[in-house]
């Protein structure tokens, strides 16, 4: 029946990263490696476990080498970290990640409200990491706001395969399509993976969706539609926007596993651990997480009569 | 870029009644004509208004007639009405409306755990309604557990087809699909629709999906890929599975409408008035709603680069 789709897709629990990173409440080195641990054992094929930023900037982030440090590797588990600078690949590649994430915005107001910069000047910072680290370990690029900017609406797909090509050009042929404010919808998605793939063959793909207008599950089926098999999401759908209060984070994680699942395309995971994963990081954080599998159960629960009666 | 859409779909809402009809707490006669009201001044081109049931099978459905009589009627805004059986029908005419939905389960369980008879049984109640009424008045039939049963699990497509087949011969073409547990899947979806469409074109297909494992604005997608136009869902995602307790209800309408709109799909709602809609909605139910778009806005909203600052 799923003959349109992938057979099988490989999926980035990015909540170590993406989802903490926009948590109030600090989080403990120790609960963050049992996360990555926990993701791990629910055989997770590839986790971004911190970022090697600046402590002042994000202090959520400040043990980045210690959580890198306290984890059992495992192989089949790839360990991905975010890197904004030089300073950073260096202190990261101490810690033997299997692939190291640079991220930049393409849309000149994202980036300096984010960054502090241009995407020139952010390109530029990036490049030189890219010259440094490239015999060292895989790279990839993350490009915020691809499917659309908070402060600028609508970006050029031109605008983001521009970067893609500069990027690639450099040798770095991973290349995350991020809808950072959760903008994406399904045409585009089409358009946009479709021209990056035109534009670079080589390139291997990663969608990275929020939903913060409830589409992210959608454009993920986009994305396998259009033959892309890598994506990243979050257990229990943590991390967010801060432009957006209330609204829902990155796509959650134990739902796209369930929805593929249900497709026939192999994820590799233990469905049942991440739904505990997922609880687990619910009680940690202490409020309600936006997946609905989790409270649901997976489709193949079925109820005995005797508690229909009973409700 | 959307040709492979429909240019316009028919969205019907059902949050008044099958959304109500899942809340505990008791809504008043005039909060429920304010609901309908403004979904109607929204532009809502059908809305499920309430179910001619016995009211004391169902409490908040006991002011059905107050609730229709209190209306003030719009052309292109049609009325439906839930009916169960002859006596309810014969209520329901009464006040009216422009159509009325039948209601019946395909699995022997989910029929015997909500209306306390087999599918037969439950047919031939309704057989009865469509005999006395097709001159009258445009029906509609409901087929709950379409694409799965809390109780059973899978339903063959056949079981399903059987009854579209038998209302079909009575005359009844308009038939909802109803994914009464939110146990759909988009292969499945184009499996059952195809077959649907196959046993008879004259058909109208409405697709009522739940949204209980996250997966009811892509059902959508993917009947829109089929070419089915008409959907129901509800305001702020309402409604719900008294078996998932925590789990979404409906799928949700602002966040339909939403993503139509993103596609350039023609709905005939003022999303900015659904929004209000599902605000005010949230305000009298007392509990957070499951929509995203009510608390992101549409992607069409910017930020001024000082909003960021301050964030």
């Amino acid at each position: 029946m799923s003959h349109q789709f992938p057979p099988h897709v490989v999926l980035c629990d990015v909540s170590p990263r993406d989802g903490l990173q926009n948590e109030c409440k600090p989080i403990s080195t120790t609960d963050k490696i049992s996360l990555v641990q926990d993701l791990i054992d629910a055989g997770m094929p590839r986790i971004e476990v911190t970022s090697f930023v600046s402590p002042k900037a994000i202090p959520q982030m400040a043990d980045a080498q210690e959580v890198m440090q306290g984890l059992t590797r495992r192989s089949g588990a790839e360990l991905v970290v975010l890197v904004p600078n030089q300073k950073g690949a260096e202190r990261a590649l101490a810690c033997q990640p299997d692939e190291l994430n640079l991220v930049m915005s393409v849309t000149e107001s994202h980036s300096k409200a984010n960054l502090r910069m241009t995407p020139q000047e952010s390109f530029e910072r990036l490049q030189e990491v890219v010259v440094t680290t490239r015999d060292r370990v895989r790279l990839n690029v993350s490009l915020s706001c691809s499917f659309g900017c908070p402060f600028e609406g609508d970006v050029p797909a031109e605008q983001v395969l521009h970067w893609v090509r500069a990027f690639s050009e450099l040798g770095v042929t991973g290349v995350s399509l991020c809808d950072t404010t959760g903008m994406a919808f399904p045409s585009q998605v089409r358009e946009l993976v479709g021209r990056v793939q035109k534009l670079s063959q080589k390139s291997r793909i990663t969608l990275h969706f929020h939903n913060s207008r409830g589409l992210g599950l959608t454009n993920v089926f986009e994305g396998l539609r259009a033959g892309v098999t890598h994506y990243d999401a979050c257990t229990g759908g943590i991390g967010g926007c801060p432009y957006a209060p209330g609204a829902s984070g990155n796509a959650c994680m134990e739902d796209i596993v369930h929805a593929m699942h249900c497709e026939g395309i192999e994820t590799g995971i233990d469905l049942d651990r991440l739904l505990k994963v997922s609880k687990d990081l619910g009680n940690l954080l202490e409020h309600p997480l936006s997946g609905q599998v989790v409270y649901a159960g997976p489709r193949s629960k079925t109820y005995a009569l005797d508690q229909a009666k009973s409700q």
